[in-house]
């Protein structure tokens, strides 16, 4: 795709944890690649710094971030030429104007907001009035934007005085990734795994995105939005769309959203009393991670001492469609977990009929697993003959991609879809109605939580999470993957 | 399964080429592993010969066929003490006297016929008339078996007056393949495969055996046989029955061999002027073979100058049953090919729209490959995203079980059939009803080949085949596969 040159990142939020972690190494590696047109990087922030203390800051902050061997001195240097910094007071609308002495001049600009989303409408209205925003500049919005459906939809509506719908991209950066990318083409590229895509051979579907870290530095922004608002609205939604969505009829960034956000549309809605026999919230309680004795969540820094915000959530969830009708999708998150992974495990059901001595007929189902953290990769589970005499029959992991995943960098997600905003390609971010029904399933989900006054329920620390989310698959028969 | 022990291993063409180089080398491996019960081995041979020189025999002509590494000083001396020779006129009734001397007294005894299928029913006789075929008595039939429908009745009738078809195991030795067995395991332990072995996901399917030698030292027999008597009414049909039958209830040899035999049942009949549609017949010319000239067949030592005998077969196939409908089965085989390989490649159809930019879908379609020569293995072509920007897609190529493989010897196909013998197991042998079918739908090829006095179309050695073998597949927009 075309790239028009130059352009200009105005990063806001610029030196935060995002930008040094993820945005400026991706960054990097697009320049170092000659995938990143002329222009200037405006890292905006509170703090005034002269220009050796910048290239200082990005040395000590960034750098340690880049995959390993790709630095390299002069491409080091090219690229830290290009980055500016610039103070400016997100309320105070006069501040605006100094940012126009930083950008090259060209049209082609994207406003790159990676802050908390109460700051997107006043920042908007902030770049619109001092004449910022041009017909070819793009805004980039980071989840979570809204805290329910109300807010998301006052944030959509304002932002959108000021931005067309076309110009506007809301990053999932799980979207990014190399095997969700791979899912897709696994999926729709393939007719042995599409034709069997539905409720006929499917058992169940689980994602999982569980994380070992507790709060960590976050917990002032942490203690007010909990797992549900943080990862489960955002991530674990999109991952299940991706999953469960119709084939869309072209690879273009409507059609792929069509499809999306019809599965939003037909989760089943849970509600009420009812809401007990579909989710699980959780607390971590003290514990022992990695190894150390670790802190229950109400004894973080930063926490408060009777916080009831969930650092767990697990759900059973209906795609009331006709691909989908009796199959549940079983999504999980967490903090302080035993381990930090994230997978999409698709159980195939077992066969109807064995001539074989199995042991255990279900757990030698196919299974089809999409491992998107900590390393990327797709295996397929099927049954082989045990060499040698006799018929034993025994499970097999098939991992689909090492040779190419050895051979080949996998580019981090934030560079890839940074690379997308710049080329204009919106396929992988969400439309305005996508956040929307996102909300509008989670909505009584948090409604109904507060009103029952339903405390989180305990966990220790390095532990799967609490015994009511095995409980809810276990009534079902069934159990949770555990990853490996 | 529990075998009785003393045995006896009484093998009709005890020194000859079967014997020397699949046979006696399996049975030291079973010796090796412990899986041979006490007992003796007695080839029967024309020419007597001292215990000496029968050693001595054995170590030139046997050793040098054992997998690498097995062999071991002491398990050989073990071995080959067991093994007596005994010669014997077949057609004299009174020679089988001498056998009695040389049985170990137990009432377990095989009787392995190694030689043309014209000697069965003396043999049998023979054995009878000596009061050598005990209840528990087996015989072995190596094929082929007659040399048309009505011979292949009369031995299957004669036969039958002496043994019981419980005792009558006839072998193709391409059933004891470890790929084979496994094909059995990938189609019936896992539902991804079975669900989408049929006509609606399925293209087309091809079976090739291969060779890159010419006849060998076998002239004598094979000019009065060919490709189609030799090659395609067993290997071939085997390898198609397996591939399409229906799921056996059990893994019994009945259930089985019940499945198999509606396989030939179902077969298309062929004959008359439409048989050129349908089949291909060639013969080689010379060429040039592994870098060096060779000569035509024709011109081999003890060819007939003007032999119109096939040296190979193709032919399309349909199975007119619910499962198969409309979808094209290629068979073929040949002597001095381009290259040695048996392999059954599983054509799945291309998928029916592609939103990624595919260049040429039908060669992106997903296959499975089961490779049974020279090594075995099983692949699965998928396609794959190619890592980094963009949405292109790949093909690759996913070892089933190289790890497997290389850890684990993988048992000739000789060691697996002859322990079945001995265990009583007659699930890989065919019952005299296939023999029969097998028969049933060559015979009117083979008839009409003669009526319609069509000549062999010539191809030159080294190649893959005559020009209308191509075009056999080429009418139908398709391709043979080239084996890797």
């Amino acid at each position: 795709m075309q790239i028009h040159s130059p352009f200009d990142l105005v990063l806001f939020g610029g030196l935060g944890d995002l930008a040094r972690r993820k945005l400026l190494p991706a960054l990097y590696m697009l320049d170092l690649d000659q995938r990143l047109p002329d222009g200037h990087i405006v890292l905006i922030s509170r703090r005034q710094m002269a220009a050796d203390e910048l290239q200082e800051q990005l040395r000590q902050q960034v750098q340690p971030h880049l995959p390993p061997t790709a630095y390299d001195v002069s491409s080091w240097q090219r690229f830290t030429q290009r980055v500016r910094l610039q103070t400016l007071d997100a309320g105070d609308a006069a501040s605006y104007q100094h940012l126009v002495a930083q950008l090259s001049g060209g049209d082609n600009r994207v406003f790159y907001l990676a802050t908390g989303s109460d700051l997107y409408t006043q920042i908007s209205q902030g770049l619109y009035a001092a004449g910022l925003i041009t017909p070819n500049s793009k805004v980039v919005l980071e989840k979570p934007i809204g805290h329910d459906l109300s807010s998301a939809n006052a944030i959509n509506t304002a932002v959108a005085e000021f931005f067309d719908e076309s110009q506007i991209y809301r990053i999932d950066h799980y979207l990014g990734k190399e095997t969700v990318q791979n899912l897709m083409v696994l999926r729709f590229a393939n007719s042995l795994f599409e034709h069997q895509w539905n409720h006929k051979y499917i058992d169940h579907i689980q994602i999982s995105i569980t994380e070992s870290l507790g709060v960590e530095s976050r917990a002032g922004f942490y203690d007010h939005v909990g797992a549900t608002r943080d990862m489960f609205q955002n991530h674990l939604l999109q991952l299940l769309c991706i999953t469960a969505m119709e084939p869309p009829a072209r690879l273009e960034p409507d059609a792929v959203r069509d499809e999306k956000v019809k599965v939003l549309r037909a989760l089943r809605p849970v509600s009420g009393a009812a809401i007990g026999d579909h989710l699980v919230r959780g607390q971590y309680d003290a514990g022992v991670s990695a190894g150390r004795p670790v802190p229950g969540y109400r004894e973080e820094p930063g926490i408060a001492a009777h916080s009831y915000t969930e650092t767990f959530v697990a759900a059973k969830v209906h795609i009331d469609n006709w691909r989908w009708a009796g199959v549940p999708f079983y999504l999980r998150t967490g903090k302080r977990l035993a381990e930090r992974a994230c997978e999409i495990v698709v159980h195939f059901k077992e066969i109807p009929h064995s001539i074989f001595p199995l042991q255990h007929k279900s757990t030698m189902a196919n299974k089809l697993v999409f491992r998107l953290q900590p390393d990327e990769g797709i295996r397929l589970m099927l049954c082989e003959k045990k060499v040698g005499p006799g018929m034993s029959v025994r499970p097999m992991n098939l991992s689909l991609n090492p040779a190419n995943l050895k051979q080949t960098r996998v580019p981090e997600a934030y560079e890839r879809l940074l690379f997308d905003v710049l080329s204009g390609n919106a396929t992988l971010f969400l439309r305005n109605d996508e956040l929307t029904e996102a909300w509008r399933w989670i909505d009584p989900v948090l409604r109904s939580w507060k009103e029952l006054e339903q405390r989180p329920e305990p966990y220790t620390a390095g532990s799967w999470g609490p015994a009511a989310a095995t409980l809810l698959l276990a009534k079902d028969g069934r159990l949770w993957d555990e990853s490996s």
